[in-house]
């Protein structure tokens, strides 16, 4: 992401004296896990991503700053939120807000969290800031509808692919479209050209959601805590666990069914063996060539956009190292 | 409330087509409890503010429902986290959200419901859109603050008058404030008396919380499921104990202490000795003589208003009667 650096530090600059103003905040009860959570770091990818294509249709990407600062709060609102209905203990190798502090406080101060998205929206002029706040506010009810089903397919049964795909649209995928749609209005672009940087966007996490699935299985992701297969063990409803389940004969479904039944105490033997089924179904690569196939439509996206060729270019090499990191 | 009934009708048949527009919404699961609580009824109070200061102002009310809606889903988000905060199983006698369906659920229709609420003010002009927005989350942020420190103040031992009173305008006074400001605005009011129907209702807010202390000590609230003395069995900091505690001689303070450590089975015991320390002290009156204090300061507000005697006196009315039927 070196092409990129610089953006990555103007928006570090702006969310450290972010930080800096919340410790004058009071009561610090309610502030500490909002600065906590913006402490633990991470790719910054979607604050990033507003920058980006504000800079994208030439305007000087601090314009942007605010709409950065919105989804980023936005971002970690919902992983306050998220860790305490996963009832995860770790975020980025750290306790999470509510094992940190309390649930209580962990979803009040998510709660702040959600509210000062919106406020820092009223930064700009009376025309941006309702554009905005229009496809801010319709793209953070996408992703409570997106966490909701994923929630449901816990305890349904049958869930198909395209219910999947529909799920990690609206919980990861439309943020990152907002992101960059939200830099667009900040540069002025056209409503054309701002539909198409946000279809980029979308069909980008589509394809970084499922690349993650892959991940997951594959190859795991230990500078996050996460392990090798958790999505296995957990018998998380992956594309590659759908894939395989619509895809497996008799004999595959009947094996599938009994290695999904194991216990914490074979977890080993779990992962082993849906890896082998994965394998005989061949549902990595499915589930890679889907991948492929959002970012192409991405890509696609970007070909008409009246921006310079270096910046396209630019903008496709960053889309693709970002896929890259996951398989 | 006689001579706002057709504002309240007016805004039960917005609220129930907006319910009705729930019911077509997926997942069912996120938008069942909003419709629930919804359904809870209440006196829609901060709705009505907004309807009757944009009528006030000489503007067809019905400019103000979207304001309206937007303070009255804030406020049942705003119910839906604090029993989970308050671990509270019944609110108007009826199963709360986190109990009739569960605490995951809970947060996360709460949080859509609170996303909404900004999303509503989206269907204004430009121009009031950010303005409504702008008092919007600065009283939204103020809520969130009042609710810390009303946690707070159950773990810490000193508490003073002056903090209690300002926990009160943060967590209740304020949206009373920004309901009329809201509408006012809608009404296309100057700044300066934008101004003081927000002080009207900020006053208001603060009379109305004083004289519900006195009214769970002395009176109770059957028909919302509270218990006369509920305050004093929790050892709630209500203006009563803390007015208490700062006028308490020593023989007193010893005796209130014994008796704030009895424990459920003597509450009845606990309930009529802390209330002979309170007409000890006559905190009961001192509660009352600081509400009144705030029902002159909000009602001076409404003096200078250029807008007919008429109305000012129906609001005038309208408060007295809002805060008589609490003592």
């Amino acid at each position: 992401m070196k092409q990129y650096e610089h953006l990555f530090r103007l928006f570090h600059s702006y969310l450290e004296q972010y930080r800096i103003g919340l410790h004058n905040r009071k009561p610090a009860e309610l502030y500490k896990p909002e600065d906590y959570i913006l402490s633990l770091g991470g790719k910054r990818l979607r604050p990033l991503l507003a920058l980006i294509a504000c800079d994208l249709f030439d305007r000087a990407p601090d314009k942007a700053l605010d709409s950065a600062l919105c989804v980023e709060l936005f971002h970690n609102f919902s992983l306050i939120h998220d860790d305490i209905l996963d009832a995860a203990p770790l975020r980025r190798n750290q306790a999470t807000v509510h094992t940190k502090w309390n649930t209580n406080i962990a979803i009040l101060s998510g709660d702040v969290m959600l509210v000062k998205a919106f406020h820092v929206l009223n930064k700009y002029s009376q025309e941006e800031s309702r554009e905005l706040s229009f496809i801010f506010s319709n793209t953070a009810i996408e992703v409570c509808e997106g966490q909701q089903l994923d929630m449901n397919f816990e305890s349904i049964d049958e869930v198909t692919v395209d219910q999947y795909l529909h799920m990690i649209t609206l919980k990861t995928a439309v943020l990152l479209g907002c992101s960059l749609k939200m830099g667009a209005i900040n540069a002025g672009a056209q409503e054309l050209d701002q539909q198409n940087i946000y279809e980029f966007g979308k069909h980008l996490g589509i394809a970084f959601q499922l690349l993650d699935d892959v991940l997951d299985a594959y190859a795991g992701t230990p500078e996050f805590g996460k392990q090798i297969g958790g999505d296995i063990i957990a018998n998380k409803k992956t594309y590659l666990l759908l894939k395989a389940t619509e895809l497996a004969s008799d004999r595959q479904k009947k094996e599938l069914d009994h290695l999904l039944k194991l216990g914490k105490e074979s977890s080993q033997e779990k992962i082993a063996g849906i890896k082998v089924l994965f394998d005989e179904l061949h549902v990595k690569e499915l589930c890679i060539e889907r991948a492929n196939k959002h970012t192409s439509i991405a890509i696609n996206h970007l070909k008409n956009l009246p921006v310079s060729e270096f910046k396209k270019e630019n903008l496709r090499q960053f889309a693709l190292e970002l896929l890259k990191r996951n398989v």
